[in-house]
């Protein structure tokens, strides 16, 4: 499933960094930033992009870094799923397609559940979908104020993943997290903040010199320390999260096939092709 | 334990309702609407009112409807479990009474749990007691500004129900959670969605407005998606939360029968004769 | 590991007291209280006060109190840990001071875990490491504004403990609760209360005056039923903390003998040194 074009490392004096097709990949001052980069589409995620991400993250696990970050190029932090990964149906028909996009959304959401260093989110602009409910995996999230969290599943016919259906409302309460999940209602980043989804928020004009100063602090951390401590708190859950991700991804796999689901995407390329 | 006369079914052009007691129950533009309809005695439930709730459910389930709705008739929405139920000792005694009492309550806890559709609390006035609990196994809680949300277990000589000795501090942390559950705090609207057991709180004046603008919009979202996307975040913690009801209400039928509770009672009942 | 002395009790017409060498341990209106009694060093938690506070628990549970409270003595609530407890190396080098320390946290830790009444936090100033993270563990909090509450584990090489791995992201979800426990974030007591690790904040000037208002009112409550209704809340959870307390301490028993903690603590006494 994930790309298979031989990546290519690049050291610099400023650090080094490794080649991918969707992804900006660096690690410097001892940080690893994995940025997506399809700014032109939002940096929704393709099928090529999840196989990345799974990559870079295995880079990351093992390279000297003390801390990962994962960001976005441009306006946007993510728009979330490219729907387009749903518009080439293969031989095996809409059963393979699903089986496929199932397969691939487990282990791409397990790579987060098992990520053993720190890793934190710099949310740099509007977050949809799977790039929202993964932020519940990640051990801090740093938001600019224009930034939104939009996860509307059930308008698309769909179920939450990433861990979201446990994730938020333990985060959140139940209340809270059904508004998101469930009604798609979209949050600003205050809101974000105050519901524990965001650990702080920054004006978007001093957004990256404040999140930076930050990170290169944490990253003269002592590395074990803040490795051992990451995992000691995922421990507890691990387990728990991966049950949950399988069940998640079943149900997609069924959403994806119904009448709803597919219905609700028409219209969405419908409304697109209109504009 | 359940109301056993026959109910009775009316459809008329604006929808169909079904004939209680104790409650008004109907459905309409896709929404199933369960209103506690004792007004007169703040919608205190009492033995015949558990067990029409419980029917109700069942009904509300079966139904074509997309989401159901649980609020009150009048000024409050409800004062929790009528007193009155223990002051009919039956032929087996107290104890008789209290394994009775028991029984009603565990059923009526586990068809809140088992619901399989989003289940919103529209929280019109004051609510007390279990009315309050369990709200921690709605979907969403939408209050008007007026409403309190208070708990007073102990000073009734009783201990908490309705999954909130599992769902209060998963939401709003031990500290505050013992505060209501331990310590009898009654708290504003405001407050109660600060702490995660309440998604919004409206004005007065435009509650029932604004609410209603809200769940229709909701009603016309995709029906599978919605209750297969309520089911995924229950499933999660299903077993755990029968688990939970099972140990409270076995700690409930002991308190019952304690010179705690008892005295508590008594004392209500003069101080309410006193009036 | 307990401090073998004979506790000596003194009975008063004010209530009772059991003399300790680092606390005040007394009894009065139902309210049994423990004072970390080390003024002059902060309140900081030496080998011995480990095993008292421990002795002291022990005493309250059995006592016929309704209610606990655990508070500081002078402008401290609590220092943390003595890192004094780290300079004297036993016969059986660092190995067998590190085992005998993991001993020590296990059951001071599991001590709380297991305290069958409610227990109240009165943070009557700076809170620091285990003093921190035992707040999880207790049932309510009720802390003076000038408060601070920091867990710089990493910063000394080390990693969470008092169950904080799992009270915390539960609290306060994962993005804000990293922030404490692996990035040394110093929360003022209002940022403390908005997370959920407080329950109420008060003015310095009134703090004594209202919390022990409260205190008093809530030592009058139903002794039984107080008591049943936090095992019930406990009871969800227990086997769960005792497991994340193995996992902490044996995570802590190898941080001791890493290189990364060891410089720290000498990096900290070196700066001690020098004012």
């Amino acid at each position: 499933v994930a790309a298979e074009e031989p990546i290519q490392a690049v050291s610099t004096s400023a650090g080094s960094s490794v080649a991918f097709e969707t992804l900006l990949f660096n690690t410097e001052d001892n940080i690893t930033t994995i940025r997506l980069n399809r700014p032109e589409k939002k940096n929704a995620i393709t099928v090529t992009m999840y196989g990345e991400i799974v990559k870079a993250l295995e880079l990351a696990a093992k390279d000297d870094s003390v801390i990962t970050v994962i960001t976005g190029s441009g306006d946007y932090y993510c728009s979330g799923n490219d729907l387009n990964n749903f518009s080439q149906i293969p031989e095996g028909g809409k059963e393979k397609m699903a089986k496929n996009a199932a397969e691939l959304l487990k282990g791409f959401v397990a790579a987060f559940i098992d990520f053993p260093k720190p890793i934190i989110a710099v949310v740099n602009g509007p977050a949809v979908g799977i790039s929202v409910t993964l932020l519940g995996l990640c051990d801090m999230v740093y938001a600019t104020e224009g930034a939104t969290f939009h996860t509307p599943f059930s308008q698309l016919g769909q179920s939450p993943e990433g861990c979201s259906t446990y994730t938020f409302p333990r985060m959140m309460g139940a209340a809270k997290a059904s508004e998101m999940l469930l009604f798609n209602r979209k949050l600003t980043a205050t809101e974000a903040c105050a519901r524990g989804l965001v650990t702080e928020v920054f004006p978007d004009s001093t957004f990256h010199a404040e999140v930076w100063t930050r990170l290169k602090a944490y990253a003269k951390l002592p590395r074990n320390s803040l490795a051992l401590s990451k995992q000691l708190v995922r421990h507890v859950e691990r387990e728990r999260l991966h049950a949950v991700n399988a069940q998640e991804v079943e149900r997609l796999e069924e959403r994806w096939l119904s009448d709803e689901c597919l219905n609700a995407i028409v219209t969405f390329f419908q409304a697109k092709a209109k504009l």
